[in-house]
């Protein structure tokens, strides 16, 4: 993993901490330095990411409960020149919210108050650490949702999905978050305060600035309230796993399920049979029929949300029968279909998609890939990763294959794939097989090296491989007018 | 109107016009300077808006037909520091693509073609001189529609829709522009190619440069195509009026809409009784059965769009049946409804709602206003602009009132008001009342200006209604870092 240069920013000292103990409650406060003295294994839950592969050495975390806090914490900041890593959830993938050496560690954890929920617009207003799952039980008996869903739900803070541009399994149904995020408060580098928390559905008034931090991974300023435009929750939902006899009747099979559930399609997934095996032996179940899927090369889960569940049923019905009955080139386009008929079988359709990431991660060490190439190419893409594995002797050649499995699976409908290689160890050798290669291969088809996790320590300097000379000319000259001391996040999105 | 102070920037002559002839065909090109020597009156379709409110006086207007072409033109102006107006299709409401002064006008009109489409991913690249519609019907036999209907679409092109964040009717279902835009390519004042024409549906590398761009009304760069995600065109379409006997009861009609439409409302729309009846003296057709409809306060349409007509159906009847059978306060929600029986009776219960500028534009002078205000508060809004030109004398005081029509109609969906003040001729004393009165009142209601028209020459002036100073200051400087000799689009979005 490249290292990122420390930058000629402050060194924290004790009348920094005393400055923050006066803005803060000492609660809020976790700081090796004194007058704190706290054991510096306090701060590994803020140092580190979950995935064990990212490692800062921070001595100071805060966590304002405020938005006045947060400005008087970064005016001391932007004066003294100290970096600062606003850190939410600290589930990304990506080593984005990791101090990359010594920056204060700034957790948006306690401001976690749903300051405003509307129902007849459905639009609310949340503070950035409230975490996705409680935004979504709030809702609930409102009958809204958030239009966002992921598997770190649990865990992960609606500021670091808006922060990150988090995609997930909603992006199919309801955009992206460039859509649905209506309003943003936001503290810049200098502690100002940027209020464009707009509750409004329109507003053309002026440039609109709050996209600019939407997917800035915290680098232009730190997210402390957000308003979103939440849609109706839907009345009925039910999904179908398909086991496709080749990667080539994949086209043919989306286009029937956009034409044939058109408005209640809501989500359109794939993961290919190393997945699908993986899962299986994980969980010592398999989803489908052994006879009936044979030799499968890959599966795909639909899901309908809509608000007649005999409507979305019959919609549903009639694609599995045509899907039977049509051939493409002489050979049926699937091989087996099983439709859920209760919200036990339709959670245990999506366990197969959903547990991919749980089962690597206790299989193994996990290279994780989060890449956006034309759908066509997804089964080509992850193949010239095995094969480029397997002629360095790390995969499937022989007994002490240091490689487990290499799944490709990701959003069909968004064109965006995640190849996941499981790995004994995370390791030099395996991380120059992989980098630059799938980079590489990504660029020669235009694609996102980044297509929903963000580019963190793990991605910035192959920001190249996606985006042009004068993009990146004027990203930084971005970054330096909003982050004029570069005090934001260093060593992520883009370097200065 | 308040007139914009002509900046520094330099004098167009003889030479810059021979300069760009040096790039562009003759055809391209029109001016009233030699060598063309054209008469100034052929610019007047290009100085002048279509309502006749807005009268700049320019002397050249460029017809570039490529990227390359644009690119060299803003060089010159670059370095000859020349002030530039971009231009789609004229047709906004706001003079924000008519000359403040005399600025060179950059049309795109040349620029019109669709560079791809991809029938599975939905995706369009098209240049931004497309017209709306003739986008629409290239992709009909696609079976795909663009995300986005309004009533200049025979006219306007995609750029100007762009550059303008232009809402319409398909906000409610689709989203705004930001989410539907997948990428742009814009030519900067300076002359450079900011390639961000990403054709991908997720793509989290880096900043999203072209955000900016959207609603920046021309005045940070020039649009010259667009990457635009374009959904499945439904395979049915329905709609519904309904007279409403106050508008106290429209919340409630609302949420039962969106309740049991859920998936399938693609529309809902508000128009009051003044509007109706100005639509229906204009066109001679009334909609509704008089008799049932007696002094109804409002009026309600309500569009579905889905897969299955028969699905469709059965979820508007049992709407239509609900709120027949439901009464608030005792008493009932609605006084009739009329559902569509035919593709006839459909674009008829339309044009009762779409027919409504057309019909204030053929009775006289129309002042319009483009307010996001909360939905509770529409109708004290337009009654409140009522109720000061009626104490003003202007509207409803004798038989000579200038003005004849006050009407509110709007985008319930979006939180979206429009006030339309039809006058015998436009006058700085109707004016004068007008404004900043509504502004304030928008302001109050901490509401937008400016919903989905833009700021353009009418209201760049009333941002602070709107925006507080940090926000604008930013975006000054977001305007200053593109654009360093202002030469952009003058006197619009912001005064630099």
């Amino acid at each position: 993993m490249a290292s990122v240069p420390r930058g000629d920013y402050a060194i924290l000292n004790e009348d920094d901490v005393k400055h923050f103990a006066g803005i803060l409650a000492p609660t809020s406060i976790v700081s090796s330095l004194p007058p704190f003295n706290h054991p510096q294994s306090d701060l590994d839950t803020y140092n580190n990411d979950w995935m064990g592969k990212y490692f800062g050495h921070s001595k100071l975390v805060l966590k304002p409960k405020t938005t006045a806090e947060v400005s008087a914490i970064m005016k001391h900041c932007y004066a003294r020149k100290l970096a600062v890593v606003p850190q939410g959830g600290n589930t990304g993938l990506v080593g984005g919210s990791v101090p990359a050496n010594d920056e204060v560690v700034l957790s948006l954890a306690n401001m976690s108050n749903v300051r405003s929920f509307d129902s007849m617009s459905g639009i609310l207003v949340a503070e950035a650490g409230c975490i996705l799952e409680n935004l979504s039980n709030y809702l609930a008996p409102h009958s809204h949702i958030i239009p966002l869903d992921l598997g770190a739900k649990g865990s992960c803070q609606i500021g670091g999905n808006i922060a990150t541009n988090a995609g997930g399994l909603r992006v199919l149904r309801y955009g992206s978050l460039h859509g649905s995020v209506l309003g943003l408060e936001v503290v810049l580098p200098n502690g100002e305060i940027l209020d464009q928390l707009s509750i409004l559905r329109k507003d053309n008034t002026g440039y609109d600035l709050k996209q600019l931090f939407i997917g800035a991974e915290g680098s232009l300023g730190i997210i402390t309230a957000a308003s979103i435009h939440c849609p109706p929750a839907p009345r009925a939902q039910q999904n179908l796993v398909l086991a496709l006899p080749s990667f080539s009747k994949l086209p043919e099979v989306f286009k029937l399920a956009k034409t044939h559930l058109s408005e209640v399609l809501s989500a359109f997934e794939l993961f290919d049979r190393e997945a699908y095996d993986m899962v299986s032996h994980h969980t010592g179940k398999r989803g489908l029929d052994e006879g009936e899927i044979g030799d499968s090369e890959c599966f795909v889960l639909i899901e309908t949300s809509g608000g007649r569940s005999e409507h979305d049923e019959e919609k549903l019905s009639s694609l599995l029968e045509i899907l039977y009955e049509t051939t493409s080139t002489s050979s049926p386009l699937i091989k087996s279909g099983v439709l859920s008929q209760s919200a036990d079988q339709f959670q245990s359709l999506w366990s197969l998609r959903e547990g991919i990431p749980e089962a690597a991660g206790k299989t193994g060490k996990v290279y994780k890939y989060d890449i956006s190439v034309p759908v066509r190419e997804f089964m080509n893409v992850t193949n010239s990763v095995r094969k480029r594995l397997q002629e360095k002797g790390l995969y499937r050649s022989g007994k002490d294959s240091r490689i487990s499995y290499v799944m490709g699976y990701g959003h069909v409908g968004d064109g965006n794939l995640h190849i996941n290689v499981v790995a004994d160890t995370y390791s030099q050798e395996i991380e120059d097989t992989l980098e630059p290669f799938i980079f590489e291969v990504v660029q020669s088809h235009k694609g996102s090296i980044s297509a929903e996790h963000g580019l963190g320590l793990m991605k910035t300097q192959h920001l190249h491989y996606s985006k042009g000379q004068i993009s990146r000319d004027w990203m930084r000259r971005v970054k330096l007018l909003f982050d004029d001391k570069g005090i934001m996040n260093p060593g992520k999105v883009i370097a200065v």
